[in-house]
């Protein structure tokens, strides 16, 4: 994805589905599984991911002018949500939902 | 669409079409047209119906034994927003998606 | 707590604290302890709670006409949170605010 | 209040309150006057404001690593939304709200 064509529908669409692919992973997989799927940082990272995107579709919907900065802080929980999923292992759906957040949150952001 | 092929995923999608459009249409028409597009009775139903929404899509994609609770209410608040939408015009795609994500949410439910 | 007495504002509080307890002591204690803590169908009910009480808080606070769907929802999580908090030990806080909580939105939705 | 002070608690009461006066004062206040009170700029403001607030609690209590993005975000956001509610007239009541708010994310950032 270049950032040039990034437009705020994709970037709602990818906020999406990366809440709702956490959502579920956590609440399907890492809970079922156990050990380092419910590492306390893992945790709270899926869910302060979940919450970042959420908050980022909720501003860019409403037209706010302050939709940049929930954008910015989306793309920065995202990178280190993708970071602990890919180190945990088994969660590459999460990875690159997270990433594909992150780059569109990004690109919103600036 | 027949309810009997309404799957969670479908009603997600249709929650999360309603919300955003319901943000955007409040903001960029109804906030922008004024007169009868702000008539607090109006306004509250769009601002309840996002936020129907959005807690119907949080519990379904948390695989939660209590979504049907919040598919419920947000079925009958679609159909309310549904029928306010109708009544001050032009504003058919609300309608529309309302209508949409009550259908879902009813089957959702049951 | 009589319910003749529940105002709004005290069932708004109550949902308020219960919402922030809960995420303190998932995040704080649940995880931090793991074992029955991180027990899948207990996570998910702090967390069906938490969003529960905040929903619940929207609808009250928004003066919605559809608030008593949200306190008759967030009772019922509230009661099934309690039982799942008193099973587990240790976490008498959350008891006694989702049983707060539940009370009083048993009082607002009736 | 000193910024040395300001504690996680103070500031999530803080947020609380802002979000659930601005949500009352929006439905029963600016709606009902309508005129300036629905200004377009305004009702966004009102509605960023509560948002922010909403998730600056939700960052705070979860414990969040990231809790001070959400509360620079929303110190941004109430000090934008006290401007425009002295601009409106008639809204002390947010004003102060969002000022308090204001000083305590802000300290609660830093």
């Amino acid at each position: 994805m270049s950032n040039a064509t990034v437009t705020k529908q994709d970037c709602i669409e990818n906020c999406q589905e990366c809440r709702t692919t956490l959502n579920d992973m956590l609440t399907a997989t890492c809970l079922a599984e156990g050990g380092d799927h419910v590492d306390p940082s893992h945790v709270k990272l899926m869910l302060d991911c979940a919450a970042a995107c959420n908050a980022c579709v909720d501003f860019m919907s409403r037209n706010s002018d302050f939709h940049s900065l929930y954008c910015r802080a989306c793309a920065e929980i995202c990178q280190a949500c993708a970071d602990s999923c890919l180190k945990i292992g088994g969660m590459e759906t999460c990875v690159e939902c997270c990433r594909r957040c992150h780059e569109s949150c990004s690109a919103m952001a600036s």
